[in-house]
């Protein structure tokens, strides 16, 4: 072993020499490393690439390669339908998990359910209808083994505030009923037609910060509105913010809260709370055909489309984030684009059979974690379970409290407000705490469609700042090494006389040419300032370290053009180090190169100092 | 001379042998250089800093610096009237140069303006008055010295189509009028208040690509209806797509079109197009005020508000456009945000004074700058021959036929079709490619409005593209030195046995955290798959190369977390090369560095290799 070692300590040494004697091009021109570039590319071949890492960057076909025929359509259709593929390896000790995790989370499913179907203005067997169907065609389609899908709090508030603002649920409960399945198929068709078009990284575009302070404003909203039920207050604000929610509680005090109801209510919230037991509650039966009640035509076709586009996209995303928050506990891949397929087949199905919009939930599928389910079979028993419970014992929940129903929801909700997270964001980024906040503050006192416009706006906002306001730095080199590195984030580090070293942290696109043309140039003049100062040789030449410059446009040569148009004017030299693939290329086809000269690029900042520096000290 | 050259080599082959053995930890540990963290940052320094590089990237404050307060007021009434400036080192050659140049540009802006306000809908006197208020106050207030102001083709077109479907101006002329003036108005405010909240970058989300397609495409449909004119037809259609105008043209061959038109027409557009001379063409006397005439309140307002906002945007487009080129051929900088204070001041006032939308004019620009201008005093000698022509000779313009007067518009126009420049951007990025032609082809077939948001949205698209899709790439030493790069770019490079090395060439985002993830991973199994086959051993250590990496937000910190449970469960060792100071300084924050352990995190690509190359030997 040590022989080896001295055998590599040996080929370094001769590595290092014949790397610093090509740092000498006066003496060995031989020894500079140029930059490379790519083979050309055919333009069909490049369009297809791009394509396949835009829609296809998960590689679907991949399985599917030198496969014969019947083979394929084998795994076609488990490609569809995963649960013939894990089924075949399903056995006795998996099911134990399953079984348990199943009625866990069946026992919490239930009383949620008949929650959740209240704040979207149902009646509660619709909350157990959406327990029902959803959960089993998921168990079918779906990839992830942890999530537990049926209504959730959030989305069932969003529907809820949606659909009241088209039709008023007292007055007109049956049109207002048709409404909600048809903006459940239309979260259906929208989530599938993501799934099936590829177009699943649009929900990236929901930062996780966004989400947190979405789902944290939601938390309490939902929760303040349960004060109606906890309070016992009989005329209560329909509408969702803070402040007319306030205005109704404070309103109610002089006619006296119904102080049962808060002794009752305080004493199942804090046993909840504590123990997280639960204990359960309409009409008997299941799920009646609904097929007839969606609107396919008229006024109400659009409004049901663009309610349910917005609450397929919010469940999305919250069913994305569970899925592969597991996934990656337990190490397997979710393929989101199928998993949306999934969860909007379930839509459509479910809007069919009297569901409304069903989506994993962040509680039940912890729990259905914790309790040790293996498979999607957990949903399946949980889906078993609540037949049983339409069937036989729905009748009896009618002698539930409100206040416990309410307890219940609060208890369920106060999880989704997670400060640990906010407090992690805060300190990793302040932008994303800003959106954050603002999603929080919009939901609570605005509204819920309001607070998730903030979200998505100061989302985009942030991607749109990076990309018109790249960072730039000025490097220097490392002592002892020939590494050149930020010189703020190294201050040790020095500046090489004569020469100014920038550093381009990104594309170089329309949006920033401008921009980085005169960042630099601003460099240029506050180190010619300084220099002055200082009485140190003037600056000859600028290094433009390009690596992390992955890219260039017309406008980004353009602007590559203008400064060295600038640079020549004031009689300084132009350097490029290291341009990639793609640069080098482009910067080949619009004639750069030959403008600046090929003999100007260098494969790294070192090459180009010790090119450029024998020059400074001759004249020096 | 070759003293101080022996030395530097000997400094050198010191430091490469520092180098060298400071790739062997096990040798002498304390060679290895730490990956720097950053001098902690006080909150809201950091705060300024980032709103000082986004608003005020170009440091408008600098001249203000050390200042006594007198000094300090000049300065400030000179950054608002540049004139005051450059006024005190004018002198008679740069008139000389200013006056010829006036003149030129004054003879071709006359007919144009006639021309450009038929565009508008509006009668010929005003497109002369707009050549006379703006271009005074240009000439005070803005910091180009080339630019030459006054109506332009497509803007005139682009306010013509808005305000033609909001009022018809051959039945109600007087309130279509009154519109144009209070879409004027609006169209300064917006310009004015980007400018003055630093908003300029917002003009930068409309790539050269888009401008290019746009401007190409309006050129075509403005030449087109010029055929009514030149072709001497009497119904012809009032929109403006090409399949309208083409209908209207060969409907009316049958009755005959009029030859005499197309002659003059034809001989007159020849001898501009060869010749580039221009002869000229209504009401007499100089601008009246158009105060009371603007809508400040009912209907209007907001219809108003709308088009002065869309064509000031454009307006601004292209003036900026404009001053930058010219700027950057004479290199001296343009203040964007002055700039545009300036335009939407001109336009302010221009509202009052009986203008419509100004700014500065691609086609009179070029003559201007080709004349030998200095400074915005041509502006001022256009605009006094243009008070002349207004007093005492508009009426003999009115023997002006038609057919001359589209002739001068097709021969102004065609110069915006800039066929070189889409070629350019064909071979550059073929991504511009279709932004270019998607504008170009909206305008031609739909409408203008239309065109000018497809351009918008594909240029929105492709930055979302970029962001959403960032390029990674594997890396491989570049054998004879310690240099690793792409594969792809240099084929001859190495890759090194047991590890792989991964390039993240972005800021990992919540847009993107998950692709790069699941990227890296994909990465790893085909490389993994690829090892099998030739039978190599198998990847024990995975480096990401993380220099490209500028910024990395919660969720790009939580998908790294993953990444590194999805190794260890693969028992593969995870190794970081190069964090970014915001990158070091957030995984330190958010405990990421202790996660894998503060030894995993290396200064270069180098540095990890050496350092993890040993063990491999052992095992080996």
């Amino acid at each position: 072993m040590g022989h080896s070692t001295d055998e590599k300590h040996e080929k370094k040494e001769m590595d290092t020499r014949s790397l610093s004697s090509s740092r000498h091009p006066s003496l060995n021109m031989a020894y500079i490393h140029k930059v490379g570039v790519p083979p050309k590319q055919n333009l069909f071949k490049e369009f297809k690439a791009t394509v396949k890492e835009t829609f296809f960057s998960d590689d679907p076909l991949r399985p599917f390669k030198d496969q014969s025929g019947s083979r394929k359509f084998i795994l076609g259709i488990q490609a569809i339908f995963p649960i013939f593929e894990w089924g075949r390896r399903y056995n006795l000790t998996k099911f134990r998990g399953d079984l348990i995790a199943g009625l866990t989370i069946a026992s919490l499913c239930i009383p949620q359910d008949i929650g959740y179907a209240k704040l979207a203005n149902l009646a509660p067997q619709y909350g157990l209808y959406s327990s029902f169907v959803p959960p089993l065609i998921y168990a079918f389609m779906g990839s992830s083994r942890d999530i537990a899908i049926g209504p959730v709090a959030v989305v069932s508030l969003l529907l809820g505030t949606l659909l009241q603002n088209e039709i008023d649920p007292t007055t007109n409960p049956t049109e207002y009923r048709r409404l909600a399945f048809t903006a459940t198929f239309f979260a259906g068709i929208t989530q599938a037609t993501l799934g099936f078009f590829r177009l699943g990284f649009l929900i990236d575009f929901l930062s996780h910060a966004a989400i947190v302070g979405f789902m944290g404003g939601a938390a309490i909203t939902i929760a303040l509105q349960q004060l109606k039920g906890f309070l016992g207050i009989r005329k209560f604000t329909k509408k969702a913010d803070i402040i007319s929610v306030m205005h109704s509680v404070w309103g109610s005090v002089n006619h006296g809260w119904n102080w049962q109801t808060i002794v009752i209510g305080a004493t199942f919230l804090s046993f909840l709370l504590f123990a997280k037991h639960i204990v359960k509650h309409i009409e008997k039966g299941i799920n009646p055909s609904s097929v007839n009640e969606i609107y396919f035509h008229g006024e109400y076709l659009g409004k049901g489309f663009r309610i349910g586009m917005v609450a397929g996209m919010v469940a999305l995303t919250e069913a994305i984030a569970i899925g592969r928050t597991f996934a990656s506990m337990k190490d397997y891949q979710l393929d989101g684009n199928k998993e949306m397929v999934a969860l909007g087949a379930m839509n459509i199905v479910g809007s069919m059979t009297s569901c409304y919009v069903a989506t994993g939930s962040f509680s039940r599928s912890a729990v259905n974690y914790m309790a040790g389910c293996q498979t999607a079979v957990s949903n399946i028993v949980m889906s078993c379970v609540v037949i049983l419970t339409l069937e036989f014992i729905t009748p009896l929940f009618k002698y539930t409290p409100n206040a416990i129903l309410s307890a219940i929801i609060i208890s369920a909700v106060i999880n989704l407000i997670d400060f640990q997270a906010a407090i992690l964001i805060w300190k990793i980024d302040k932008f994303d705490f800003v959106a954050c906040l603002g999603a929080f503050f919009g939901v609570i006192f605005l509204s819920v469609e309001i607070g998730l416009l903030i979200a998505v706006s100061i989302s985009f906002a942030k991607i749109l700042l990076q990309v018109t306001r790249p960072r730039t730095a000025i490097l220097g080199k490392i002592p002892g090494t020939t590494v050149y590195r930020n010189l703020q984030q190294y201050p040790d580090a020095t500046k090489v006389p004569g020469v100014l070293i920038v550093r381009i942290d990104s594309a170089i696109y329309f949006s920033n040419s401008n921009y980085v043309k005169e960042r630099i140039l601003r460099w240029l003049t506050d180190e010619e300032e300084q220099k002055k100062v200082d009485y140190q040789p003037r600056i000859q030449i600028l290094i433009v370290e390009m690596s992390p410059v992955t890219d260039i446009d017309t406008s980004g040569i353009h602007a590559l053009e203008e400064l060295y148009r600038s640079l020549q004017k004031r009689d300084l030299q132009l350097i490029l180090a290291n341009p990639g693939p793609v640069v080098i290329d482009k910067l080949h086809a619009s004639n750069f190169t030959n403008v600046i000269g090929e003999d100007k690029i260098f494969l790294t900042v070192a090459d180009a100092v010790s090119s450029c520096s024998p020059k400074l000290v001759e004249e020096a």
